[in-house]
């Protein structure tokens, strides 16, 4: 046993974008994930299948921590690729602790519940950027790749970071 | 005491907007609460200011009922016309509750907030109709006039009225 | 149409217990539903069956007003005696929502759900009063009968009544 | 870049417990975090003060992982020794999300907010264990130190650790 040092809190990204997915936007949101966990925030997602697994997916490879919170009320709904899960049990409502929860929002294909999020974290006046293409919502940030999309949220959030 | 009759349950309208507004948009969301109160439908709102107190407001001209979902901790927050109050405390998460409690949901104006209920209700798979001009997202229903929406709420909705 | 009065905002009685209950406690239950009615409060409970529904059923008896808030996504899964739903679709955590929208609880007999609402309740500073017999918590108020009960929760919301 | 191995998930284990206390029972409280963090579990818990605050200085002085859902909107709200936060923004009703994300419950002190708590764990069929001396209801496990506490806890759920 040691006294620790005050715990650094690292950023918090969220990924955002539908359940089920083709193989290129799988492959954008992998791109998204890695970016994140290279920079060594946490990636915060909605825990399920489609781009939020493509996204945990990505991270884990570049050993980087991710963070489900989950619609259901059973843990293992999470995909493989979730480290700590967050079981909600509360349904949609969930996606408002999602937006809550992250330094910013980065969108990747999507659609309602992925636009319900994206009006959220506005609402709250979180940076959310959109990887083209997507959902044109005015206020949003748009991003050509994945990794121009991390930089642009880290970037959004620097002075936001230390807590 | 008598036994009494099965309740035969309502249709429960949500209407849908900013928490301040114009009276060009008031007047809009007053109609809109007259229209459904003379329907014999509930109207839901989120309880504040704005296009949700108008359309309150609309409502009890008729002598109809309203029932609104606070997302604060107080009962107190409620604007003059509600008549039944959820406290939800639980935040920007409530609008879940707003989408999720409604048969059918009416745009008038509004920002972010109202774009997450439009995309959570769309999510569900409720009709959702906004009263022209307003959010334009694929899925939405369109109506010329507070009436006009109303009419094609219920119609949308007609299948669903008995439980 | 015409110039509404302002709402007066009518006293929101939470009735809580189990889901299932034998005759005696739903007899019980159903008399504190009549008086709640009786004295012109709306009830307020969770919606689903055994005291939710004999409450419910009790005050429609008195032609008083019901308010359900449901764990679960589907207003079917409401009780026949509740005239007006909220379809919370966030599981347990909606009774947190039953408290905080309470002027007072009355409990019913009940589990460990009725216990979370009880300890909720008194967290937020609600009046709360047990049917005797019934969970035995330091801070609750007992009373011998139902109406000795709703009594008690008019009596401890008195300076609550107007808003 | 590498294939990164299935994520084993690792038990999270939640501490409930007052948001003030003394010296007596932080001195419990943190050594309840030493023991999960020892033995490899994710420490989840309410991320503010008291207990809460003591559990987590604890699970970091061992390299545990924190996880803390804050009833709050803002993420400045946690702990020091938070390193996750999930901001939650809908008040008591976060209580709910802590129980059901747990493993097993583990009560050290604590008032109404934590009756809830093991109210809502025991409803959702988890085991709790009450560090002694502590809230006394039926079907609670009870344990005489900390260390025994996280044992327990352990050994409860020693059927639901790999997902």
């Amino acid at each position: 046993m040691k006294v620790p040092v005050k715990v650094e809190a690292r950023k918090q990204i969220g990924v955002i974008g539908a359940g089920a997915c083709g193989s290129e936007v799988r492959t954008l949101a992998e791109r998204v994930g890695r970016e994140i966990a290279k920079r060594g925030a946490v990636l915060l997602c909605g825990g399920l299948g489609g781009v939020m697994e493509a996204a945990a997916y990505g991270a884990k490879q570049e050993g980087g921590i991710t963070l489900g919170i989950l619609p259901g009320a059973l843990r293992e709904e999470a995909n493989l690729w979730i480290d700590i899960a967050v079981v909600s049990g509360m349904g949609h409502a969930r996606n408002a602790l999602i937006a809550q929860s992250s330094d910013a929002l980065i969108a990747v294909n999507g659609e309602y519940g992925t636009l319900s999020e994206i009006a959220l974290g506005l609402k709250m006046g979180k940076p959310v950027v959109v990887v083209e293409p997507g959902w044109k919502i005015e206020g949003i940030h748009r991003a050509k790749s994945p990794e121009e999309a991390v930089e642009l949220a880290f970037r959004l959030t620097e002075n936001k970071g230390t807590y």
